[in-house]
């Protein structure tokens, strides 16, 4: 028996999972091949902010002490951040603010994070940081008008209860930090939104004293933020890292978990970002360029929505250098896309999340049912998998639906749909990679073909239909993501048409 | 056992197959549609040149009587021509010219062909006709050199044996005219090259006279043409026809009748121009939209250039207007495109063969075998078919060849292969179209859907090496033409990778 | 002593002037060179709506009889009606419908209207009339839905007061065509809009008729049309023709000429569009590529707003073909824009009106200053000039104006002007063809000359502001047209920079 | 009396002037809008070869230790290098490969260079590094195809001579790296073409040491290089320096100099690269920014070929880092083009230099006259600048020159020409940005503006041709640099035509 999917909207699909996309460091985005890819995400996702680190690292020049007369001066320095949120608009996209990391010419100290070396002390000087703070406030308010940049969140550092991104991981120098640039965005504007803490998964201990510090002391909070991630230790290989994952279902608790620990304090209400997710957590962990990535997040996308208010997930391209400059085309790398706009997997899963309705008529452990307001029905459905600890997973999964399909409750006659696939082998660029023997900078008619073989596998058919409802029998291969899109057919075919005939016989 | 593919090229392939393609006539080469059109067919097959009818038609303004002071005057006006030439070799393709129809201020007779009224009558003044193809050819040398313009093949009229192309079938007529032009071309520049007679199917019997005249008069003919199509009589629907088809073999067999006909004649061994063909001569058969068209052909392409110096698909688009302005997408034109660039079966046919190397290993009568200057071989092959008379196709088809890899003689390994399909229901925007109740204006998002439908399906594996061979078991789907690009892999996957650490299970 | 320029906005500027143009045919909004004119024309002007002939023509192929089983029917088609609908709204812009010419396989008669024969007689059926309005808007409300297409006024026929364009001039015929037409837009939904009737200058006594008509039956109007033109009668030469032009303001008078001619009727307050206006009506004379049009229409355009809901430029763009295909680069088309995108003179009156603020701070009879919301002023002026009987315009013309500058009312330091001037040789194309010697197909190095010598001469200077005020005299050029952008400058010019150092000396 | 130009060439006119251009660094070649930058050259200039540092730099990722097994070994990892070496063929130029700096991870000290950290100390290995230099140059190889690689001149290091640039300016130690390097090179395949040794000015007495070491020991050499800078000693404010210039001859001097000194020994008659340009050699000196700079270098493009086989402008683009991230639009970059592809007057020298034919008519002190093969004259004049010990240049410089005129030796008639300036104020972005109070970061409109400010002024005219010459009258504003082009006009003005008729009046 088909599953019966229902006629009326049961919930209405909510944007959270494209509210937000992570990306690369800030300077990261000057480059050709990441805005390339940024237009491509855009034109056929369309996420609403990005985040990433690095926008008062030195390779941006935005603090710059000089001396002029003996005297130490320091001038606030636009020329990079002016050409990125330029692009970031002219694409459509709005920037999810992070103040960090230190410009050196004001850190308290040297340490530093990831190979394009962050500086993640504190700032020498209170008062300078407020400044530079205001200063790149209020640029962006000069440049871009008040009225926009109040819909850009403004988040305090990243992760700062871990010691490699917060020297000591020191909770009271964080929330000096968090108060002095809560006050300084708000000296340009009350209106704006500032928060934090952005804290990495396992530092839920940390929820109670921020909130019982920006309480106490009245610091402004209009948001909270925290990241998601599910993988365990990492097995380090050259180049690469292999990890476990726990089940999909984590990943939706830890969007819960905000919530769930600011219950009862002042902070209970506010927006939930979870301002970055993903299965692994290394940016050199294969994971991210297979088709099970795409199986493991299905469900994340079609649920999250109901938990937060966005997650954004990490990273929407591979140019990206926590860890070096990539040593191969295919390098385990966050992005949904590769270097050159090569389409992974997890790409696909988003894509197809973009061409859903906003209508939900059935959500289930392997199917998301929309319907949008022509009344076209989508279907996305997923192979379910669990993590490590599961079994592999068998070669294919079957799924019977029953769907409703056209406006008329009964009418009779034909649908049209249209089916594309990721797995194991269809829509699978990495597995395609493998199989040419994993070229690590392959030549341009390699890339061709990896382009080509990139795209899901599109097939269409026609399906009855018969009281308004057609039965759909899919078989998934492994590690399948697919999206059928499906529409009443409206027979134009005239009477005196007769294919037999093309051929005269 | 699989047929045994030669390591040893045992021909070149000729360029023949893409040196020249169809249009409609001159006109419709400014429109958007077309060019986009064109840029695509040239960006994906490469044509090296276009022939289309209309040139000195009045849509082209070309031939402008005027008066001043009471006396009759031509000028000779370029506007047209020039932006549609401009176009054409900005997109790296040639004009094949065809002098044609004739202008209705120079007509002496009131005839015309098609919706778009192409006036078929001899010129009233021969001498007037001179001047304008002297004024044509002329302009044509002071803007692109005569160096160039020397490079374009000059052809005198289409179809003279015709009573609907040249009034009364006149062959003395067109002797005459032909004679005309041909001096007024030679009197620009003796170099330039001019030909004749471009007779359609069923007029051979026009050689031997076309022949005597020109070695008669000594009237300079530097190459000759015909035309090739398949297709029975006419029977017509509303908007549409259909007709019968003989063999493939058939349009090879009179690809090669010039040079039969001319065998003992002063012309034997000039180059021979098939300046048209196809299976059908009517533009709203829908034998055009199919795959079977691409099959039927496939055979021709691997083939024609042992006979001909070129053969020239009529034609590359749909924007086509002969038999008036279409009535729905899909309606059965030549092109290779449908409008909006969507395309068919016989497209990919093309696309397919642009991809082949220029050694041939092997042909047969269901595949052709290449191999590139780089190593990569690749396989085309098709469903064979046989026109009307044939029994119906099976559904399926299969071929088994051992083909030569790498460059070495006798390596182990493997070999990654990706094939493109194209049959009756893959990468068939024709069948998706029938499917969707064969809307004739399509919306938006049909149109996508349509454009993704007729997209190749991709698959791509690795086979194992053996001694420098592997083999293929190719099973095609009916009608289907398929390529298969094969590149020896040169593995580079490092020691420590392992798949199953992914995720640690 | 200087113009003095009030601080505070007298007006806002009306947007009429850019809220249409007009355009040749619909069937050669197919062409390239048309689109890629109007791509040019909407970034830089921007106009919301566009008017042209013949959607009805046989060459959009909309009405096609057909028969079957010996019964005859109706096809309405639509392919090339989406094709240029489709790239209106692409390029931002959207119809303004005008149902007409006479498809001939309705038609009543064989009277046809220019080059390209555009049928002018009624049809022979009312029925079918109504039908294929009825298919042809109900169609553009399926495709492009019913909220857009209200906001596409639906104009009945053009200018049939004249008997070249409609047979007989027959003013009953039109009238029930109206009625037939508007009775049938409505069918299709009753807040679409619909309007008439269309007239050409000299035949206001049609205004009482049609109030009185569609008032005494209750016919549907939801605006009034008309059109305006100064030339006088045509002295012919061969490609071309010379006229007498009244002066400017006789445009305005025609403008407002169906507000005084329906006072009183039942239309009076209704929409007035001018849906074409020019200079001279001939598409064939020279004035309209001359710096003259440009300062003839400057104070139609700062003033036409005061009168109209919108006055259509006839027409944007050299193609077009009412005299057939131009014989010349320039031949004294309509278009703002000649072939190949070369701009004329009147092109960038409209451009330099696109640059305007809408805060309108001064207008006199050879200045417009306006201010937008940033404050930043602009200052259009012009040399008046007054049409055939007024005396030859001086070589210059000088203008003195007092502008407040910057937000602060008695700031002091300077100001940033942008100059861009286009007159008798600066930003004239035409001037620099004249001087080649008129090529009539001029070479890819001409048309490269022509594009430079086609862009305003730009100037820049920086002018002293004292109290809030900035003094400019401005001298113009013969027949200039000239824009000043005018910003406030906000001096960052460090302390330490001293240019005179650059170079050590 | 006017100079008189001859109608015969004196000489042809070498490519030397865009045989090369410099850039930023290798990693810097990733961003959006240096490669906006450089399509906009190479469409508009078209240089042939590029030249940066930083190739082996540790951000451009190529030299990857890593462990296995706990055994060091070396990935050569060329993800970015195809990045760039792809684009930059694609742009239709090629790498002039400087082989440098020191990656971190094989360099024998710590000591850098520049904001950006290159590593200036020898290999701890030789024998690593020559492993590198024969990976870096194999792959090329591989991906681009012998042939193509054997046109890349290689040169070893960047000015050795200077402390800053080579840990102690060691020229044993230089020489020992350029033996290892041209060995390695050379082992790749024997007909590649190696260099240096990259002196900057004031290091001639490097010549004879480096011409004995290598005919001593037989090391390959198949060009030699140089720079040339004629700024004197830096004057530092905050983010600017401010310097002396010697007069334009000196940079000929210094051009001539490797063949002066190497007379006489093996190294006499190789080919010779100034590889490196400008005024002056800091990246933050205004005079960059200036019309003057342009003047400067008229004579140096105008006669460098005669001296050297390229000569390269020191750089192409403001995207350069050297003394960190600009913190002005204008900042005295070497860039012919600023941020956003906002022209310099240098920029249009290089442009009206491509403008010119090949054939030398004349060349002057303020002047240079060439022929085209089509016949276009083009004479490129500029007021004569001789550096800071030169008196202030007067406000204006007149030439006379009396130029043939058209392919007849003594037509009369007339001539078309098209002037372009670029001066202290017409074309000059610089200008138009001081008087707007030089924002540092300027918004969108003030963009706008200077980039029309930055078009050279163009002015159009015709002029009388008589026996076949015509007169010049120039007047050149100050530091301009100017184009005129030159044709004789075909006058195709038919008999009708009459502008006084175009009014009526």
């Amino acid at each position: 028996m088909p599953t019966q999917v229902p006629d009326q909207p049961i919930a209405t699909l909510s944007d959270a999972w494209r509210s937000c996309v992570g990306t690369g460091r800030f300077n990261l985005a000057l480059r050709k091949d990441y805005q390339d890819s940024l237009a491509l995400t855009q034109s056929e996702i369309g996420f609403r902010y990005i985040r990433g680190h690095g926008l008062l690292s030195d390779d941006v020049g935005v603090h710059r002490p000089y001396e002029v007369g003996g005297e130490r001066r320091v001038l606030h320095s636009f020329t990079y951040v002016d050409q990125v949120v330029d692009a970031y608009l002219e694409l459509g996209i709005k920037p999810l603010v992070e103040l960090g990391f230190m410009p050196s010419g004001l850190a308290a100290g040297g340490q530093t994070v990831f190979w394009w070396q962050g500086n993640v002390t504190p700032p020498r000087d209170h008062g300078e940081w407020a400044d530079l703070v205001r200063a790149v406030v209020g640029h962006l308010v000069d440049r871009y008008g008040l009225e926009e940049v109040r819909t850009w969140p403004i988040e305090v550092w990243n992760e700062p209860n871990l010691t490699n991104f917060w020297e000591g991981a020191d909770q009271f120098a964080y929330h000096r930090l968090y108060e002095a640039s809560a006050y300084a965005v708000k000296d340009v504007d009350a209106e704006l939104q500032v928060g934090g803490p952005s804290l990495s998964p396992g530092a839920d201990d940390w929820w109670a004293p921020f909130a019982e510090f920006v309480t106490s002391r009245d610091v402004p909070v209009d948001f909270v933020s925290r990241h998601a991630y599910t993988s365990g230790p990492a097995g380090h290989v050259p180049f690469g890292t292999y990890q476990t994952l726990r089940a999909p279902s984590s990943l939706l608790e830890q969007f819960d978990a905000p919530r769930r620990h600011l219950e009862g304090t002042a902070l209970a209400g506010l927006p939930v970002h979870i301002t970055e997710f993903n299965s692994s957590y290394r940016p050199d962990n294969p994971v991210h360029d297979t088709a099970y990535n795409a199986a493991y997040l299905a469900p994340v996308l079609a649920a999250g929505g109901d938990l937060v208010d966005s997650f954004s997930y990490w990273t929407f391209s591979d140019t990206f250098e926590e860890e070096g400059v990539p040593t191969a085309l295919f390098h385990g790398g966050f992005g949904m896309l590769a270097h050159g706009q090569i389409k992974k997997p997890t790409y696909h899963l988003y894509a197809f999340m973009a061409r859903m309705g906003s209508q939900v008529l059935a959500r289930g452990e392997d199917h998301l049912v929309t319907r949008d307001d022509a009344g076209r029905v989508t279907v996305l459905a997923w192979q379910p998998v669990g993590g490590t600890d599961d079994p592999v997973e068998p070669e294919s999964h079957r799924i019977r639906l029953s769907v409703p399909v056209g406006t008329g409750g009964g009418s009779d006659g034909a649908a049209f749909v249209l089916r594309s696939s990721v797995n194991e082998t269809e829509g699978n660029s990495w597995a395609a990679w493998r199989e040419m023997g994993r070229p690590r900078f392959p030549g341009r008619r390699q890339l061709d073909a990896l382009s080509e073989a990139a795209e899901p596998v599109r097939r269409h058919f026609s399906i009855p239909v018969a009281g308004g409802r057609a039965d759909l029998e899919l078989t998934l291969g492994r590690h399948e993501v697919t999206l059928l899109e499906i529409d009443a057919v409206q027979d134009q075919t005239p009477e005196w048409l007769d294919d037999a005939r093309i051929l005269g016989r």
